[in-house]
Parts: C-alpha cells; structure tokens; sequence
C-alpha cells in the first residue's frame, strides 16, 4: 500500500467519511461495520450504520432487486451518506452495491470516500450459507441473486481489500483500521502515539 | 409565547434541530425556507434543506399521493431529518405533511423538533395559484390534492405560526428567527448580544 504510515492525518475532527462495504451476501459486510462501529466510536468518531437491509425498510420499501431498483437503492443510500458525511459523520455503508457505476456514482458525489472490497469466494458463500440463501438461489427459488443469478463487479482499484474466506472478523477490521489511518481518516491509535 | 427571551439559550454549538415546515401547497414553506437558509448559516449553522417536492426526486420515486404513500414520505423525511439533526445540522424541511400523526411520529423520532405551522386561507391560495394546481384539482384533474380533495389537519400546537396571507415574507421569517431564539434553537443577534 502506498501511504506514509501516520503523516497522512491532518484531517479536522469534525470531517466526515464514508466507509463503503460492497460484496456478496453473507461475505461479512454487517458483521465487519458491527465490529467497526464501537472502535470508530472509541476514537471519537460519531457512526452511523446504513445497512443494505435495514435501509430497505427505511428508504426503498417497494424497491425490487432488478438493475434499476438496485441503482435507486444505492442512490438512496448514498445521498443520505452524503448528507450525513457533510457533517462530520463516519457512516458505515454495508451494502452489496453489485456495479462498478453505481459505486463511483455514490464516490462522486460523496467525496470523502473509502471503498472496502469485502471479497470471499462463491464456494465458501455457498458452504458458510447461514440463511440457505444462496441453496434458494441456486435452486431457482430466488431471482435476481447477486453472485449466482445476478452480476457482481468487482471493484476496479477499491481502497481496501479484506479476504474473509482466509481471513478472521479481527484481522480484516484490523486491516480496514490500519488503512483508514494511512489514509489519513483515523488518528493513529492511543498506544502508537505513545509509542511515537 | 411563554419564554424567558434570551435566557433559554444555552445548546452547544454542535446540537442539531429539526424545523418543521408545514402547511397547504403554495402557503409559502420552501419560500420561507429559502429566506432562512441564509440567515441561519450567517449565525454559524450547518443548514440543510430537505424539501417535499425535491425529497419525492431523492427518496420517494414512485410514491403518490395516497395517504399510505404520504405517510411513507414523510417518514423517510423524518428519518434522514433524525439522522441530520444528530450530527448537528439544521434541517429545514418543507413539505405540506397534512397529517397529525405523522407530525408527532417526526418529532418523537427527531427529538430536537419545531414545528411550523405555515398558514394560509385555501381563498387566497387559490386566487394566488402561481402554478395553477388549485384551478386544476378544483376542476377534478388532481386527485388527492390536499386542501381541495385531500384532508389538511391543521397543527395542533406547532411552536410557530405564521400566517403568509396576513404577513410579508420578511415578517414571516423575522417571526420564525424571534422564535427559534426564544426557544433557545438560535443564539441572539450580534446586534442584541452588543446592546445587552
């Protein structure tokens, strides 16, 4: 990764980020913002979690899975991080975001914006299957399912990536950390100060 | 009005506020709002306009005018108004909202709310009717029009009144500004602090 380790934070405490978890269902997008959210807040930030499903009973009730009710879905989504990252908010999107054009549409205008490819492999999604989504899909009895029938593109030069088919919950929220503060989003731990 | 003038106002800088527009088609809400975007941000505020009709091109594509999908807007409303005022902005929505119910919903879930009742007779609404819609939904070419063929339940005790038929548009928001300052949403202006 390219960055000067700590030199990068200058940022006001006020400013706000967008933290964008895209990724197949069940990769661990909810889990890894669950995890994210008391460490963010620890460090003083104000979170906000906009979850894919949550918002859909927020924002897009009525809003279907075709291309089209996705690009809304995400436009929704984004023009609320939008807002909220205006004002010095860390909002935590986890959302499968399945297009390229979608996801640079929501960095464009929100700025501030940090995309987390949350990657795990189709065979492990489909072994791991805790709601037996995706034995539903592949059985037919589900359209439109991202990764089976539906597209995923994955992003082009996303700012982190975490591998959660090979790594834990620990060491990818550990990997997103260390990059938001070599990004220059996150002060640098308590203990590096110390340490420095 | 019952407040102690100046005394009230203590909030942090950082606090939010939700001010809650409300009122027929045409009353005046996103004018007034468009005269107070302004004068609140020369007071140090972080405003943020959310306007029904703009709001419906967001959040609400799709959405009639049915009371189920009145009630579903304005919720979505309430809920990015929530999440705005929590990060200390000043949200000032616009938007007839002709529902009681749906009113209280905002301000329990908002917390920080002043609502606004934006007055005006439906005589002189009509006889104004820059847009012509009053001469359509009189005609029956409307459906829902609220006012007309659709309920307005006026407020039942908004924190300000202002009646747009009887005051100037000046008037109007100076009542607003007074208000919000008695309430202890505004800090006094620099000239009152200076000759206090």
């Amino acid at each position: 990764m390219d960055c000067n380790g700590f030199a990068a934070y200058g940022r006001q405490e006020s400013a706000g980020v967008t933290i964008w978890l895209t990724g197949l269902s069940g990769a661990g997008k909810t889990t890894l913002a669950e995890r994210l959210t008391p460490e963010l807040q620890r460090r003083g930030h104000r979170v906000e979690s906009l979850d894919g499903d949550v918002v859909r009973t927020h924002l897009s009730k009525g809003l279907g899975f075709t291309r089209e009710d996705r690009d809304e879905n995400i436009r929704r989504i984004a023009w609320v991080a939008a807002l909220g990252t205006r004002h010095g908010a860390t909002m935590l999107v986890s959302a499968i975001s399945p297009y390229n054009e979608g996801r640079r549409e929501a960095r464009d205008q929100i700025g501030e914006f940090v995309e987390v490819y949350v990657k795990c492999s189709l065979d492990q999604l489909i072994e791991r299957d805790p709601k037996g989504l995706y034995a539903k899909a592949l059985a037919g009895e589900i359209e439109n399912f991202t990764g089976v029938s539906d597209p995923y593109e994955e992003p082009v030069s996303p700012e982190i990536v975490v591998e959660t088919d090979m790594e834990s919950v620990e060491e990818s929220a550990a990997k997103i950390i260390s990059r938001l503060e070599c990004l220059g989003y996150l002060a640098p731990a308590t203990e590096c100060v110390a340490a420095a």
